[in-house]
């Protein structure tokens, strides 16, 4: 019997990846109907991106799975409508293309490069060999698929690597912390901290005017998270004070960040706009694949969501 | 007996240099005596930085090695006076700042970080999804030291590698090319050059007119080596006409670079002062210790420098 699948997704993703699903459905033995209008009683599963217009799943009774194209659940989980089970999409190539982000911002500041690529102006400045990665402490705040994957690539440069996640984890070479006092611990005397936890109501506001002061002086903060992990207002504050050196931000509050927002005009402030990393469709149409396979199956979902962690 | 070791290098060096050898003879069981001064007839090895006054090893008539401090030795090789057995100097020091130098500047151009970092106005430019490292093709040109651990180290990050050297290498996960036709093959439709051979005369515009009409359209290159591995006015006119789509260059024929030489000015060009690496003093005493190890037990010097090939 054919599966009835509904693509609830903004219209302009659909080129990109109804012929892509089509293609993953057909690989992993699946007959199904792609479709951006299947009714709601005859819908087996959705895929879905919270940006969508569809946000009253009651209708939806025999629907099997919600299956997120994105990797963050934050705008869904709280849905009181919602009662089938909700997976969150972890996509090799979203996890790759963090990994290069996060490395590539993480060597920026290590390198000191924003002085040569600001000071084109004739002068050559001579400076004293900076120190190697293996003289730097870099601590990852959440240990997910993203942020072990991160410290994992950063361990390669020999960084001195520090993670901290809500609940235990064990990550070789990575000096792992865990819980409300962990944090401190994890933070303290680091040069470089990088957010990638889950938005939830308990990691709003993790670096904060207490945790910020933690850091090595002058440390610098990388955000590829989720913009309700900082405490704006703090961040500025340990900015002016020389306590953060700087903090390239990709993840706002409000996106588009406003053209008025402090940020922007702070010269210890780089923001680009939630570019980090996205979901590639190539590769993350299998992972929808799967699951459906899976619940097909009778097999429990990969990556399906917690409700009460919110992730 | 005592160990008579001539430290050949600026002034300057002495004050980092000369404890940290003297710990790394005693840690190597070397009794030897390490001055600015030794009699050149009394000298048994030179440590040597081809920038010091000591152009004359004519005198030098007991002298076992001459041990340099940095990597490039073309400033020394064709000194006719220079009969002693000359040693280059590997650090892992050097190689890992090496790396981390390559990779930052790598990714940096892999992501198009320059456009966000010089586009801080307020206007939040949404990209699509930029290629991940899996859809670039980077080319390293010298295989040596520097070239195959900075080769093995941008693998882990996906981007489809390639290398050429003089002669044949293999390297694990890089398509390796050789010899003059092999230059060709292995630039053509290259996204990203990195060169990192040794400076000789068969090296000189290895990028010239020629070699730099192969790689892909609006490719990087990258240059951490030495400045007559490219010929200037051909990179020039390649950068003018778009062929080649940026240059980041650490390494010039004449260091520092004239304040009025138009890669300064080039909007397309950045300029680091000679700071891609450096050979770390507390890493490379313990390869000057080791050699003059070796050459009193009799066994071959590491990293002795062929004459002929100039490296």
């Amino acid at each position: 019997m054919t599966i009835n699948v509904l693509f609830a997704a903004p219209a302009k993703d659909w080129d990109e990846y109804a012929p892509l699903l089509r293609a993953a459905f057909s690989d992993h033995g699946i007959d199904a109907a792609l479709s951006l209008e299947t009714p709601p009683e005859e819908t087996d599963y959705i895929v879905y991106a919270p940006n969508s217009s569809l946000q009253d799943f009651t209708p939806f009774t025999r629907c099997k799975g919600v299956l997120n194209l994105w990797a963050g659940v934050e705008q869904i989980v709280q849905n009181p409508t919602l009662t089938q089970p909700l997976a969150r999409m972890v996509d090799d190539g979203l996890t790759q293309g963090m990994v290069e982000w996060v490395c590539g911002h993480t060597l920026r500041h290590h390198l000191g490069m924003d002085t040569h690529l600001f000071g084109q102006d004739g002068i050559w400045r001579e400076d004293t060999a900076p120190p190697l990665a293996s003289d730097r402490t870099v601590c990852v705040l959440g240990l997910g698929a993203l942020g072990s994957a991160c410290a994992n690539a950063l361990r390669q440069f020999g960084f001195r690597m520090r993670g901290w996640s809500r609940t235990p984890k064990l990550l070789e070479g990575v000096t792992c912390f865990y819980g409300t006092s962990g944090l401190l611990d994890a933070l303290t005397g680091a040069d470089i901290i990088i957010l990638l936890l889950p938005n939830t109501p308990e990691t709003e506001n993790t670096l904060n005017a207490e945790t910020l002061a933690r850091p090595a002086r002058g440390a610098v903060v990388i955000n590829p998270g989720r913009g309700p992990l900082i405490d704006d207002d703090a961040l500025l504050a340990a900015l002016e004070s020389g306590q953060i050196g700087h903090a390239t931000l990709d993840v706002f509050r409000t996106e588009p960040l406003p053209s008025d927002h402090p940020y922007w005009a702070h010269p210890n402030v780089t923001v680009t706009p939630h570019i980090a990393s996205a979901t590639r469709a190539k590769t993350a149409v299998n992972v929808i694949a799967e699951n459906i396979r899976r619940g097909e199956a009778g097999e429990p979902l990969l990556h399906l969501v917690n409700r009460d962690s919110g992730y």
